[in-house]
């Protein structure tokens, strides 16, 4: 399915007026920065990177996407034969996916002609927007849950496939698995799931219905207790399944206190491997006070799919430099109040000390070497219209883990707060 | 391209199990309803019923799913034969899109076999939670606006295919058109833009730039003023389109102060009748703020695209009625602790009273007639599996204007307040 219609109608316009002016084939670069994290974040995480790539390959303009564009007099006939034989024949470099970023510094540079790099900005934006800011959640709410796996279950909360888009940046960024089945076909994110209320209603009686079920999904099943009374569902879990009781699930109530109570039916019953899974509203928050509560296992839904607060990350997609009419390449900025750009081509560096991150720093010399002590984090992704920054899921994930480690203890906090390393223009 | 996976994992689980069990065939009722209105809203929007049509339309499971299921080993060869021959074959009533809503009524109502319906609910929920969420937000900001056109521009700050759908639902809720061309290829949404700061920035002047873009798009186009300097450039643009300029866009600064000294400057050029559009991360509540503007027209994009503030609809999937083992229908219900269901099948009316709504009358015997002085809400979307349903957007479009033209004046505060008329259960 082609990507080219996931555009803005001005990226379309502004290649017209180009073309028409002569100024389309200049070469241009364009930065993908971070205005600002998300409201009192310490760090953000860069996902989707993969699919930016992915979208790339499909943005073609075929019959239909031209006849829509000619019918509706968005351009014209000079402008369709261009978009016609599309195909981004330039560069573009970013950090790899799973990095942590901070505001500012370049996490994506697309250079090639204007024409070719400008019509990439929405598609481009909605993806690192999007992805990066379930990651940036996501990574929180992993490291408050420690050791203890998370699910993650928000399809329902989110536009159908920014379900699958999302279970794949929560798992990027340390999640366990996903409820969605469309991120495991697509992306081979591992999927869980048992059962809800419905099921249990369905049935004459709540034994009949933990006896089908674990007819069907065997003792080492997790069996959802909280649809009439947790004390005696608990009795009849244990007395259905035995001590091979895979787990149990609690999505309502006073967690804490249900995990507890339950814990200890569980033990007296013998059943002293059975795990505990909560679900219901949680967040980064709810998560870390249940870190004392006998809890093996937590499903997450809304406040993932919607970033906990901030559903969109702050990246823009701007013009930092492009030829003048004698062929050199100059450097632009914007000027607006409040919203103002910085110019030139640039690299980004993370410098460490003792292994511990320090700053973000911001060169505006693409070519130098990584300054001492630091390391690269803008990598290629595409060479003269080739793809080769393609990497499996798996990559990005455990780069999100050691890009995370490198953090000072203080990105941990879960209170509102300022970037945990500062970004250093030099 | 099949829907069938745009689903969580435990829909599967619970159908192989009450497939083994022998509940699976029992008939089942299910209803969407919401928990509550976004927080401090005075009323929701109905939207997506359309796209839940298109959904349940491609709900097939093919060879690609089926192997899918197979190989990840999330379903038996029972539960893959129901699959490969799944139609859904049952009821579907719902509120007509655009409608107003309060919580706890039915807005849409599910029946078949319990197989058949308990799989649609994740596909469902992602919908009409998500385009009910834009078109919730996007409603006070068309009342915000009065007679004033609101363009919709927000696909970079969303995932791109929920920026399609989100166009789709600020249109039904009265944006005027969409910046993204998908959403005008898919769903007849008009489309519109001119250009963006990177092309002032890509000409060796913004004298070279205006021109070029009015040598393209005409005198009647859009200019971008707030590149370097406001003053300075309103001049430009009026020495080189003349009287005929169809209006300048500010993306930046104090946007009532800036469109107060742009329209006397405007007006001093003879520009009397060019129009001033604003844009910068405006929501509900700047909108409001520029009421007493000299502003023609307002690009909303962030705050509609995530809900401003809700970027999610509370709707739930619940069954509330089923076959027991005499082929009887039952109510059931939940007890979960905070989060308990009403049992039985329900009907929906809004009461009126010299034209103006009082309240959401719930009643539990479907079939009585509407109560005196109040209009059905539950409409027929598919019978026996056949979509029946469909219509045009624009009809969507125009029963909103009339469901919110219905509603106490009360509705419109922007203040944080409570539903603004009860929902009553008979």
């Amino acid at each position: 399915m082609s990507s080219a219609l996931l555009t803005d109608h001005y990226e379309l316009t502004m290649l017209r007026a180009a073309l028409a002016s002569g100024a389309a084939n200049r070469r241009a670069v364009f930065e993908v920065f971070a205005r600002h994290l998300p409201l009192g974040r310490r760090y953000g995480v860069v996902a989707g990177t993969g699919r930016v790539l992915d979208a790339l390959a499909d943005f073609r303009f075929g019959d239909a996407e031209l006849s829509f564009l000619r019918d509706n007099q968005v351009v014209n006939e000079q402008t369709l034969e261009f978009l016609a034989s599309y195909r981004f024949s330039g560069d573009v470099y970013g950090y790899r996916e799973g990095e942590c970023y901070f505001p500012g510094s370049p996490i994506m540079v697309v250079e090639g002609t204007f024409a070719e790099a400008v019509l990439l900005e929405t598609v481009i934006l909605s993806i690192l927007n999007h992805d990066s800011a379930i990651a940036s959640a996501a990574s929180r709410m992993v490291h408050a849950a420690g050791s203890r796996p998370i699910i993650e279950m928000g399809s329902r909360r989110t536009h159908e496939r920014a379900a699958v888009a999302a279970a794949r940046a929560a798992y990027l960024a340390g999640f366990a698995s996903t409820s969605n089945l469309m991120a495991g076909s697509t992306y081979g994110v591992p999927t869980a799931g048992t059962s809800a209320h419905a099921f249990t209603l369905l049935h004459s009686s709540e034994y009949d219905a933990f006896q089908a079920q674990i007819d069907s999904l065997g003792a080492d099943t997790t069996l959802l207790v909280d649809t009439y009374d947790v004390a005696k569902a608990v009795r009849t879990a244990v007395e259905l399944a035995g001590p091979e009781l895979g787990a149990v699930r609690i999505d309502s109530g006073d967690l804490a206190v249900a995990a507890h109570e339950v814990r200890q039916m569980l033990d007296g019953l013998g059943a002293t491997k059975t795990r505990i899974v909560v679900t219901s509203d949680l967040d980064e928050y709810a998560i870390a006070a249940l870190a004392a509560a006998p809890v093996d296992g937590y499903g997450v839904g809304t406040s993932v799919v919607t970033g906990s607060g901030a559903p969109t990350a702050a990246m823009v997609y701007k013009l930092v430099a492009r030829e003048d009419a004698e062929g050199a390449l100059q450097a632009v900025a914007k000027k607006s109040v409040g919203k103002p750009s910085r110019g030139g081509r640039k690299n980004a560096f993370r410098a460490l000390e003792d292994g511990t991150a320090t700053a973000e720093l911001v060169t505006t010399s693409p070519g130098d070497p990584a300054p001492e002590g630091s390391r690269p984090l803008l990598h290629e992704l595409v060479r003269g219209g080739e793809i080769v920054g393609r990497e499996p899921l798996a990559a990005a994930r455990h780069r999100h883990q050691s890009s995370v480690a490198e953090l000072p203890v203080l990105a941990h906090q879960l209170s509102q707060g300022d970037a945990v390393i500062p970004t250093v223009f030099t």
